[in-house]
């Protein structure tokens, strides 16, 4: 910790120091005027600055902010698959708050996408907690790198809206450890986010705010957690709790500080959590003490907008291109017709807390008369879930006809999705699909542009396009960037960071969504996303890690060599094919061999972005820890990563794999000590209890130990029988058996253990 | 309770007490003799008598017993949709009881088929737990009607046999209330079984012996349970925890009586407590004392088989038959060939506790010869998973190539299921189905005849067939049985008690299977079987409820009426419009409409088996009681109808529904008052909070109470909000509505409870 020109707690009253963990107002930290501390503001993210102009009326507004430049989204953002490029991302929204004099921004959000369904997919980033962690945390060291913090959010479990506010989310240790935890353990250990935000909801019974369990001995005693903890605004209901549980700041300021004050006198709260909870907020000012001390900085407007481009282009998905219809050929005098309103008028951003006032904002339609391309234009349909016009789509079906190539711009209204509530189909809304099919009966060249912030169905109508481009959000930048693309300046080169099934009712977590009567259950555990569809065998319509290029690719040369007793370094080449510059994301999946729990047939553990020239190659090294292949393990509490073959897969999809080699690891040779429940088999297999349990059959017929049955059902009853049951089994002998095991094993590994 | 000729508790001393509470050796109750109490014996069944001739060995020997009717297992018998006739089966081996002077007969087992590679499906009744519960009492009926006890069985939870000793299964209050208890639930209040057997396994977190929860405050407390709870053999780990929770009776005797005894002395056990335990212990002898003073009974070993042969006729489920291959007519000079050593020698039951001996056996091809019936026969393959032996294929495919009609007896050798183990696939052995094969291409007419204990995938093999016979397994009679129903003397009319799936992986209880680390999540919840796949509109190969029949039904004239304030009377007209006598199943399922839960799409809530000559018409009557309708409240902690609509839906299959017809309920009025956790919304459509809310949006303006937002997505955050978060929305203004709101309402509830 740097060494704090502010004064530390112990320079402040008891009053001073319950003053600092709540906020001064909506916005603001609370300073402590008379020694000096100030009270910094802080504004929402996380894909780009929303400073309402409000700000300081202690209300909440959230269509009234002074102008930022609006970046894609994390459901764009995410599908770039570019961490260099988020960490560029973060920079620039660092500046912006420093023109701001903002000290905080409160992002990136990591939970994980556990339902397409979810209100807040837009904003967070991936099925898979190790690409959701890999891709953040650009944005955390970037903004950071410049002196301002962030808030990683929502710690931890909002992974839907119905009833966030009280919903508990019971999710066993594994699947939390393995899915809902990673992308914050990474980020935290190695960018070590100023603040985190706690969620709402409770996980396990407890509110996240008053969790002690997450707040202190998972986030800072396991992880190492140095920053501050902060409310999500209003999660807060119990302020001497929250504050127990390890929560520095409540937000906005609800409870009195003399709640905490009275607490601390009569002992509810310990001077030394109250020191250190308090401590951590005068850390916070400390840290961006010297970027809100600049004045009059004003950040480049033009080079964030520009930032805002590259990262919309990286983050379009293209799903389909049959017969390469992309991309169109600018300079050949064929006839474009552009349908649909979302052309016109953007969808760029989604609803909610995170919404923004661009600095810029040009269309698609705009872009292309900028760039003297000529293109026929009809709405189509109105941006909203209401009812088709038939006087649009009748001008709409009559502007595809003449047209040699129909560009479809179909999407989701804001209506449909937003923070707040969750969505209640994957589907468009019909009246789009409609028209598609409409205009796909005149004119048979038509290429999709969607615009939503999360997966919508695909399958349905998807033969009515040759040529389909998941745009998501693309933020301000979003219509120069489709020009780009489409135009094929550039290729395209997202990769699906959710998988696009082919049904809503496919998802595992349909059985228990959104969860009723206050709670939902995480049934299907760690089967999220692909790592339910790849184990189980079932069929999506574009499976995650997914996305086409103009250009084509080849990777060989894989290999992987073993780097310690549990780790692996990879390295493959990859190639471009073709004659066009692109793109391509090599990703490496780890697929377990046997083990003793139902592990995914393979999860994502590495990927690397690689950009080529026309016919250029590369190698790409990948280095797998030991985290890579281990479980979580609710038997020792603990990681665990088994001895055996696993399988190292190295592709460009999950569903795309390219070429898979074996390493064998040692192990971590992790047990716990036999006792009277461990089973006959799990006895015998232990080094020690095998050593008992050979000693034992040798002396039977002796001091009253049994000779052991040989028929094969006999046997296996046997195998599986803790040995506190043998006298079912073995009647007398049994239990004498049993007494004999766990005598003899005792000696033994006292023995050792002396 | 009838006056009881031993004596009372009160008349024994504190050690004969504690004897009483555990056997006397593996098969026998532990009498007191010193006050004439017998020590009666006890056996396994349920589908037959096995009484071990070792029995008073205190060993266990599965291969040795007494000869047996040997009934069709619940596999087969569940298929009959026949309660009076399983009430038979009942009598007849509460009459062998009598014979062989056992008191207690061990079945029936009642345990859901949550996923079909559970080991002891064979003995379980259905993935339903109405069907199961209203199958299963015929046996417990039946047999009590005599002066016999039955122990139903595994209670509770007892799903699989992997780990089944120590396993965890972890499950939702709602999962245990609507799917894992109501079978046993429904036999104990209709027909109170002497005695129930705990299961192994622990449920959250606690053995079933020990647990409290189960043993006395849901069974005894709730359901009103009057007999005694044994543990299952072995399942019992702390005689004085086990006796303290309500378990009665420690079997077989593994710990001293001396424990009890200490632990009475001690306090660590209550006097009325071991009272309670050991009158029910006297009161079982009691009971059981007429029947078991029957001296010389013989019971008639040739009714028993009839009653083992027409439930072994309507055991049988006919999956398929194009062109009506089936029934064979045996007046033609057909050839027919017979192939498959399962004709021969027939797999009757299952393997495990449940292994009886039967007083008769006649395979089917001995029943054919009896009959005078000419077949050829060639064994195909060995009844085990070893590889094909050539030399036998081609020898049945040299007997089909001559043949009209070959009927091909194929199912699962006896290692493939068993107690003690679950399966690992649900695919039949490979070179049953290669045969199959290379004998469908020589011969197009093949019957495949089906013996297995629980469910196999057809789908990958049913194209070699036009006729296929699921006959699961059909105990001793089993060989006239299947050659009354293949030639014709009676049509098949079972029904399948559990849903046939196209692929394992299609369950989604895999995703939890079985469990690890000595826990198992029952994640699915609720939608176990077909309550998964027809709310989620999953394919099928056969669904839940299905089966042919070589007569046609129609159903007509379904009608509803309420019949109080949340219950319902269904009646149906069901018509044989063949000229075959046959019998059809009526099922009615209930179709809850917009719930506050995620409920099935439709629950099986009653049925009945018509027996209707040609042409015959009947009318079916079916009431509905209020728990028809209801679900398990997690909240209220209790069963809970709401108002509305709900469908009724007559049919003779889950996907193959007659009719559905709707009724309007009032509801059961459940509420729970207000509190500051209670979302706007719900204060808005609350009786009492609707005219707080009211009254306050009146004074908007006044005493600080704020104007609500009217902009759409603020209303609808506003909805979802539990009035303490309102400051977050309102600021101040927040904190005086909630207080407003708590305040007034407390005035108004006061005043209505006063």
């Amino acid at each position: 910790m740097s060494e704090s020109s502010y004064p530390s707690v112990k320079d402040l009253t008891l009053e001073e120091k319950a003053s600092l963990t709540s906020g001064g107002d909506a916005w603001h930290l609370q300073g402590v005027e008379a020694k000096g501390i100030p009270g910094y503001m802080i504004t929402d993210g996380p894909h780009g600055l929303r400073k309402s102009l409000a700000a300081s009326t202690g209300e909440t507004d959230l269509d009234d902010s002074v102008p930022a430049t609006c970046f894609p989204p994390a459901a764009g953002l995410s599908s770039s698959w570019n961490p260099e490029l988020i960490h560029q991302v973060g920079e620039a929204m660092a500046e912006e708050c420093i023109q701001e004099k903002v000290a905080v921004i409160l992002g990136p959000g990591v939970n994980i996408k556990r339902n397409p369904l979810g209100g807040r997919c837009f904003e967070y980033w991936s099925e898979d907690p190790y690409l959701a962690g890999h891709e953040a945390v650009g944005i955390v060291a970037g903004v950071q790198s410049k002196g301002v913090g962030t808030s990683l959010k929502h710690f931890a479990a909002n992974n839907q809206e119905t009833d966030r506010l009280r919903v508990d989310a019971r999710i066993s240790q594994r699947a939390l450890r393995e899915i809902y935890l990673p992308a914050f353990e990474h980020i935290v250990k190695t960018a070590q986010p100023w603040t985190i935000m706690c969620s709402y909801n409770r996980i396990n019974g407890v509110h996240s705010a008053q969790n002690r369990w997450l707040l202190t001995d998972v986030l800072r005693n396991e992880w190492g957690f140095k920053g501050i903890v902060m409310s999500d605004w209003g999660a807060d209901h119990d302020r001497v709790a929250s504050l127990n549980a390890g929560l520095n700041l409540e937000m906005p300021p609800t409870y009195t500080d003399e709640q905490i004050v009275y607490a601390a006198r009569d002992g509810r709260i310990a001077p030394a959590q109250l020191d250190a909870m308090a401590q951590g907020m005068i850390d916070l000012v400390n840290k961006t003490r010297a970027a809100m001390s600049i004045d009059g900085y004003r950040f480049d407007v033009d080079a964030h907008d520009e930032v805002a481009h590259q990262a919309a282009i990286e983050s379009m998905v293209l799903l389909k291109n049959d017969d390469a219809i992309l991309p169109l050929d600018a300079a050949a005098s064929k006839k474009v017709a552009i349908i649909g309103e979302f052309a016109r008028t953007p969808r760029y951003q989604g609803g909610g807390s995170s919404h923004i006032t661009p600095t810029k904002m040009t269309s698609f339609l705009d872009t292309l008369t900028a760039r003297g391309i000529d293109a026929d234009f009809a709405p189509g349909f109105t941006l909203d879930l209401e009812p088709a016009d038939p006087a649009l789509e009748a001008q709409a079906v009559e502007t595809a006809k003449g047209a040699d190539v129909v560009l479809m711009f179909l999407g989701l209204p804001e209506a449909a999705e937003s923070e707040g509530f969750d969505r209640d189909t994957l589907d468009m809304p019909a009246k789009q699909i409609a028209l598609l099919e409409q205009v796909a009966a005149v004119n048979k060249n038509v290429v999709v542009v969607l615009s939503n912030g999360s997966v919508v169905t695909v399958n349905p109508w998807a033969k009515y396009a040759k040529g389909i481009l998941e745009s998501w959000l693309l933020g301000q930048a979003g219509g120069p960037a489709l020009a780009d693309v489409i135009f094929g300046a550039v290729s395209p080169s997202g990769k699906l960071a959710q998988s696009i099934p082919l049904d809503i009712n496919d998802d595992p977590s349909m059985l228990n969504w959104p969860g009723e009567e206050g709670h939902v259950d995480y049934g299907e555990g760690v089967f999220v996303g692909y790592r339910y569809y790849d184990t189980y065998g079932k069929a999506v319509d574009y499976p995650f890690g997914y996305g086409l290029s103009y250009a084509t690719f080849e990777i060989s040369e894989v290999s992987a060599t073993k780097t310690g007793a549990n780790t692996a370094c990879v390295t493959a080449t990859v190639t471009n094919t073709s004659d066009v510059d692109a793109a391509e994301t090599v990703q490496v999946y780890v697929a377990p061999g046997a083990s003793d729990v139902a592990r995914p047939k393979h999860e994502l553990k590495g990927f690397e972005k690689v950009f080529l020239k026309a016919g250029e190659s590369k190698t790409v090294t990948i280095d797998l820890d030991e985290r890579a292949f281990a479980y979580w393990s609710e038997k020792f509490g603990d990681w665990h990563v088994e001895a055996g073959e696993y399988g190292i897969e190295v592709g460009t999809a999950s569903r795309d794999i390219a070429a898979s080699v074996n390493v064998t690891l040692d192990g971590d040779n992790k047990s716990l000590p036999l006792n009277e429940w461990s089973t006959y088999g799990e006895w015998e297999s232990d080094p020690v209890g095998g050593k008992v349990v050979a000693a034992a059959i040798a002396a039977a017929g002796t001091n009253g130990l049994p000779t052991l049955p040989d028929n094969a059902m006999m046997r296996m009853f046997l195998q599986s029988m803790p040995i506190n049951s043998l006298p079912t089994l073995l009647g007398e002998g049994g239990k004498t058996l049993a007494s004999y095991l766990l005598d003899e094993y005792a000696k033994l590994t006292k023995n050792i253990t002396e």
